[in-house]
């Protein structure tokens, strides 16, 4: 490990300055084309196998060890977000409107660092590494799902990837077996009643009052229809009827969002949610239409590889604790990874002890302490040769 | 009678070229210029007495009679509407996005012609007559409330007025004792919770939640606060939340409308709706904003009054039916007249029987059979008549 | 008329004892056998003809004047209700929780003496009088509709009734063209969800949520469905679930009534009732059983027969006002007449000046003042006199 | 543990001659009198000190090992329930209503008859058992809380304990580090509207229609107020306004249980309800009683207690699997010992591998397979003897 961690420290400032570049060049979801191609080039200087345009706009390069053994892969995502920066920094985005509000430029020169150091210990190393850099991380249906239908886990035993986590203090590593991250589903609906004078109901069918019991009954499947011990949310965000203060309103527009960790609870409130609309419409003369769209499926990790991550994370000097986390309610396709190969995604934490306050992701003025780069690349790279190294 | 049916009868082309002149160049409430001079300048070639910008701007004329005696007084009312004409007419209106969809040049066009030959019939006529044509009726506060400031009814026994109405067929009179026409008020509310992501209920207070639990309650106030015998409707038809899909709204406004019939129920609606949303908000963390403002007044009828003018109708020749009609959902401001004074204000159909639809008031198509202006006529100038020659 | 007062007034004390006796023996809907017995006999005695048993317990006698003419029906209940009286009276009830608590005693009391004098009268008898003693008004189905299916309405040309009325002053009749009375109906609902224990939701389905959802949406029957200005009550006066505080129920049983004044209405309200179970339970997996009971329809009195009762009611010395008033949210059976020949149900005033509290009608302190009994006699009598006297 | 578990064997079938006669002879929660003389007894004649009536009804015990060392307490219930019994038995309850349904009788067999194999061992025990018998379990506020007043913990470094489950296989024995049963919590609540005619909602307060909202608005707690990822029920099992179907109801009676894992979200949902209940009575003029009475606080397991009994129970030849399983919604008043000092309450599976069904705990046809309490003394009685011998 003793030359892992030497010549991560020595190349700190390559690593800092590749963030750097890349925060200032962000590229949308599914509109990556400098990034990726940066990317590819960085790998093939160090000589290393490289595929581009996996699944898309995806890069995947391969470090082979010299002696034969399992493989592991590392996943980094390198899309940005259509976010204005307010940050005053140096490296500001050069691009109007879009910003790396959530550290994807950090996960990307974390991980070619990484690899640069493996490289250099190629010899040191029995079996593979396969390093998949992903597109489109932000917008589902997201860069894995082509990647990994692309090849990209081709031959992998395990995976391993993280998120550098702007309200987690430095130091920290969140762990978490099974269920870590969300599915985030989203759902649209459309109640159609009768427009009218509003002094008439009778001969109108009130869309604001068949909505508004809607969105009261919905409260009940979470409350009376679930597992209480199995945590979903649902929310409606947007309730759209704007008409003249003297009518009735002839039809209701609602957004909202699921939040689940277990497909057969994601399964169950959909199905519920048009029950529930159904019958609201049905019993009020209205109709309706219904649209849920899933996004990515939970991010579950695996038992084995979590325990292990959480080991290496104890011996990495920089790492104070190693901290069993809750659940997040937010989405990431690396899930799509866990249903392939075992592995486990986890937190590093980079919040600046001096900071008061960290702005959440995407935000427009999210930034993360850059040391926490070195942090995961020792995790990483350590968990990358340990697990090389003592496999069978 | 026979010299008053005559003339109006001799007058009807003049009735109808100045409605259709009117029809021509509508004005809007509150912004009517050449219709009260048109209608002043009639007036004056009458050799009537002419008050003009009564109130603000309403024309003012009597007709003395021969004998002294009573008084009665009869309104008109002149301003036009907002709407983009969509008939094809010879006369359609001149003036983009203004029209007289609602018969008030039928009004106006109606009481010219009738005071026409009222000032013919001077000599057989004992006590005056007083025409009050009214701007701005159709927009609160309106302009029946500064005219009577103004004097108008200064003198005045008794106030006659009517409405032509395109859905109620031609030959038709409809009357009420009572309350003929609704109090129409607007209530505005804002709903304030606190905001958050989609996955987070617990760090936000939800005003979507809150707005649907607060329409689905209000719901209570007619079925369980009210006396059953009395009428009421409380319509929300404005519902606005406008957020993406997977946020907690922080913010829902609302607005709607409320009709009546009795000032107590207006007053105790008035009342439930705040207390219901103060305590709706205040068991969910909520604060809210309140506003409820109150249109015209219920129309409320004179029973002596009603019966004389049923009475008329019936011996008015094209008079088919004369009914007792249920009660309107709208507002006039009719009903400042008969706050102060005795009167009756009553509909005239007007609906061409070769109509299969009548496109209803306030509609880009509304028209209504030119022959209830004559209709119209005769009941008031018989009523005139009838009033003051035999009263003492 | 002078003969028809004067002879009244001569068996005033006859008509106080007999309805004092009949308060002293009361006796229950549908178990009348003193009553009609008492009855049959008072009319024997006058020499009159009678018929008993009709359709079922009723008691039909028939004046028959001096010359052919009309025929004119008058009606009076004489059930008693299951209350403990409280008063504490010289004439109260002698019979265990059985009580005239709505005032048939003097009903009755009433049509009797009436009877007499107008028998004596009979030489100025223009046609015949029919007089209907009904039992079981207070418990549908009601005695009046077997009565008419027996014939008592055969040959009747109009029919007359009052009902004495504890709230309303002495010297006030009510009088109502339209609907005076409600539809009353009765309505149970079982909601069958799925038992369990408490802390197990999702293995449930809880009748109590879904029972309060269906109570707080039905309150959009009254407020969204039906026009504004009809009348109808809808209230759900019984709500069961008795269960340990620790599970979950399986089942709620509703009981409620609903009250209209519109066929049409009534029917509307009865379907859309169970629309909305329907939609309540499918949407929450629960199942239902309905049933509605219609009771007896409006009381709708005729438009001639109003005015005419109106009429003659301000001519009888001791009515000071004759008022127009809104209709009652009770049940009668006078409907059932009413459907089949002309007439008019009326109220008469019966609250002494002197009480501060008028107990309400089925109370266990009620009473009514003797004097009201003079009042409907003389009321009825010269309705009677007047309508046979003067038709062709 | 040669010794101990063939000890146990060879005592095997006094265990259960012992469960079968506290079976036959179930006492009711606080009216425990002869179970703990027995139990008492068993001990005095093993010659241990025994202490009765600790904190009312409980029976202690101590083993003195031949060396001094740690103390380790092992707690059995021994209180039954009021159920009759409907199994068909030998060994049938012979008291008319009263049932050892949950299990105690297996819980008290398995202690004394460990104790005795304990006492027997006493020279190979370096430390103390301390064996706490308690009465109570089954009715807050239960028994352990006056045990523990009463001194029962004294000098006790550790404690055991462990309930017998029918619906858990025989051989799976359950652990979960943290919250492993719930806090059992019940409410109570009034709410008094004003009654009144069915017919006349707006003289009266519908305390329906307010319950029902009431019971509507709360499913908001748990799906809008609590942390997603916290687990909590709130159920109202009673609601109760009888009444005939033709009244408005003055008043409704409710109770439910609160189920929580977590402090802080207990007292949460304490003043939620409240908060709730207060503004919907005050938004429809109804008032309200509330009454929230705290049953037992969530069991909370320590964390290397766990792990020391989960280890140890992999170690015991009949156990097959042990699992880490989720909370129990039940509350058990054994999180008075775990507030007090470390410890952990596990669950013994003792559903007979044969039985197609195992009715639940308090049912009258409950039974668990007997063998399942040698796997329970061999677990209680191996983590003993490791714990004292190994703890220095």
């Amino acid at each position: 490990m003793k030359q892992l961690f030497s010549s991560l420290h020595q190349y700190y400032e390559e690593m800092i300055s590749i963030r750097r570049y890349l925060h200032e060049n962000p590229e949308l979801s599914f509109h990556e084309v400098h990034t990726p191609a940066f990317i590819a080039n960085y790998h093939r200087k160090l000589g290393l196998e490289v595929r581009e345009r996996v699944g898309g706009r995806g890069v995947v390069a391969t470090i082979r060890g010299s002696r034969p053994g399992k493989t592991v892969a590392l996943r980094a995502d390198f899309d940005a977000l259509a976010i204005q920066e307010e940050n005053d920094l140096p490296y500001k985005s050069k691009v109007d409107g879009v910003m790396h509000a959530c550290g994807h430029d950090g996960h990307t020169a974390t991980l070619l660092v990484l690899a640069k150091v493996l490289t250099e210990m190629r010899d040191q190393l029995q079996g593979n590494v396969v390093l998949i850099h992903q597109f489109a991380e932000e917008v589902a249906p997201g860069g894995a799902k082509p990647m990994i239908d692309d090849g990209c886990l081709e031959g992998v035993d395990i995976i391993f990837g993280t998120h550098l986590w702007a309200p987690t203090p430095l130091g920290d590593i969140l762990v978490r077996n099974g269920a870590i991250m969300a599915a985030a589903d989203r759902f649209e609906i459309t109640i159609q009643g009768k427009g009218g004078h509003g002094a008439e109901p009778h001969h109108s069918v009130d869309a604001i009052v068949i909505a508004s019991q809607f969105v009261t009954q919905l409260q009940n499947i979470v409350s009376r229809r679930l597992d209480p011990l199995k945590s979903a949310v649902i929310s409606v965000g947007h309730f759209e009827a704007i008409n003249p203060f003297n009518v009735i309103a002839d039809k209701v527009e609602l957004k909202g969002t699921v939040r689940t960790f277990d497909k057969e609870v994601q399964g169950l409130i959909e199905k519920e949610i048009e029950l529930l609309l159904k019958s609201v419409c049905e019993g009020s003369h209205a109709t309706y239409e219904y649209s849920f769209k899933r996004g990515y499926p939970p991010v579950v990790n695996h038992k084995k590889a979590t325990q292990f991550i959480a080991d290496i994370a104890c011996n990495v000097p920089e790492v104070k604790n190693v901290i069993e986390c809750p659940p997040f309610m937010i989405g990431e396709d690396f899930s799509y990874y866990l249903e392939r190969v075992p592995g486990t995604f986890f937190i590093t934490g980079a919040k600046n002890p001096n900071w008061e306050v960290a702005y959440p992701h995407h935000h427009a003025r999210f930034n993360f302490d850059e040391r926490a780069m070195l942090v995961a690349a020792k995790t990483l790279g350590m968990a990358t040769l340990n697990y090389l190294n003592t496999s069978k």
